[in-house]
């Protein structure tokens, strides 16, 4: 038997999640993945993910490599893989990668999405997948705002406190937002992001929008280096992980 | 006590219900407001709805009344109702009507949208409410399809079978189709609709996108009377009853 390492792309309704990463009791799309994978191959199969999203975060295009001595062909899996998942995980695409590919190991360039539903009423139909906000969002002065946190900088005002990592210097490579019928988008690419740092420049940029924050605030609150300085956390269900590019 | 009629739009997700109307032993969007105002009142409320869409079809608009003595302004139902209902229902106003308004004996214009989602992959977060055609549809030929079907006819063709309907002459007063996104969405109004008629117009329109049936193939099928010609009822997920008027 020949081990091969296999490259996915996968999506997900995180609603019924508590996150990606496998968590003792817990259902997660780690371990919806390890379970299916392991079913269709009779191995005990442990994926890598690149993103380890929080509970309620939902996914288009994370990333996950798994090694396997099955017969099946790497290009296959996300075929079988339809008949084994849960209907809210989808693996979008399969392939065979070198043996010692590492989603978490590769330069990146990663594309999360925050959505506001900015109408006086949110359907019911997009309570799971959006953040409501009555109130008319100036989206200008929000792309104003935005394009202070372009580049590389100490980002550690919009990083949750208690996070372990080692510095708060990342990459964003850019922050736009547009209007998607009632909603209100924020897009943010960058190559790697601090705990809960979408949100909070959601949050941030949020208060832009209403008007407690003019968008040279934005700087401020860059600078000032303090997470109390910036916006609130907004919650996960209006965040998603939208698209993941290797850059190498 | 003076007892008043209330007239409510009502929003729902019809995900986890058996539909509209009152069954036993079932969860449906009826038995959630019977209840909810019920609990708020303190009477023995049963609200009279407009459209008893079935099991997993959306509403964004449809109309219910009911009988109160309480002290409750009609106008502040739709608040009181937020503490009361379930997060898939959401009551978008609420106000006092004449005693003897019956939202079933109004002429009434309704509006159903049928969204199918045009990708190669469907993502999970639409799961519950498109339909998911991978093979690219041709818009053009579908609106082209469409146009036979505005105005009064015999819509026996798309009436589900054992439906009980006295007459299937029904008058249609727009049918057209727009994309949204990766979205193909048919929008259907009238007056009254036979079951499960909005579900089939969608799935013959589907033959017309995808090249099965000709743009007149569709008024054979509405003059040949005979379900058998329509194409196949589409799923319920997909349907959504978007707007409601009273045209008196």
């Amino acid at each position: 038997m020949t081990m091969k390492r296999v490259l996915m792309s996968v999506a997900y309704d995180g609603t019924a999640y508590s996150g990606w990463q496998v968590q003792n009791g817990q259902r997660t799309i780690e371990g919806e993945l390890n379970k299916a994978l392991s079913t269709l191959t009779g191995e005990d199969i442990a994926v890598i993910g690149a993103s380890r999203t929080d509970a309620g975060v939902h996914g288009l295009a994370n990333m996950a490599v798994f090694d396997t001595e099955s017969t099946i062909p790497a290009d296959r899996f996300s075929f079988a893989l339809k008949t084994v998942l849960p209907e809210d995980i989808l693996v979008n695409w399969s392939k065979e990668v070198a043996s010692d590919f590492h989603p978490r190991h590769m330069l990146t360039e990663k594309t999360y999405e925050y959505h506001i539903y900015n109408d006086e009423l949110m359907p019911p139909t997009k309570r799971l997948y959006a953040y409501h906000e009555a109130r008319k969002l100036d989206v200008k002065a929000m792309n104003d705002g935005a394009k202070h946190l372009i580049g590389e900088h100490d980002f550690k005002s919009f990083c949750a406190a208690g996070s372990s990592a080692e510095t708060t210097v990342r990459n964003v490579t850019d922050v736009h937002v547009c209007t998607e019928g009632n909603e209100v988008v924020i897009s943010v690419s960058g190559n790697g992001f601090l705990y809960n740092m979408v949100r909070i420049i959601s949050g941030t940029l949020l208060r832009v929008g209403l008007g407690n924050f003019t968008p040279d605030d934005v700087k401020k609150v860059l600078e000032g280096k303090d997470r109390q300085l910036a916006g609130p956390t907004l919650p996960a269900k209006g965040l998603i992980l939208k698209d993941f590019k290797f850059l190498e």
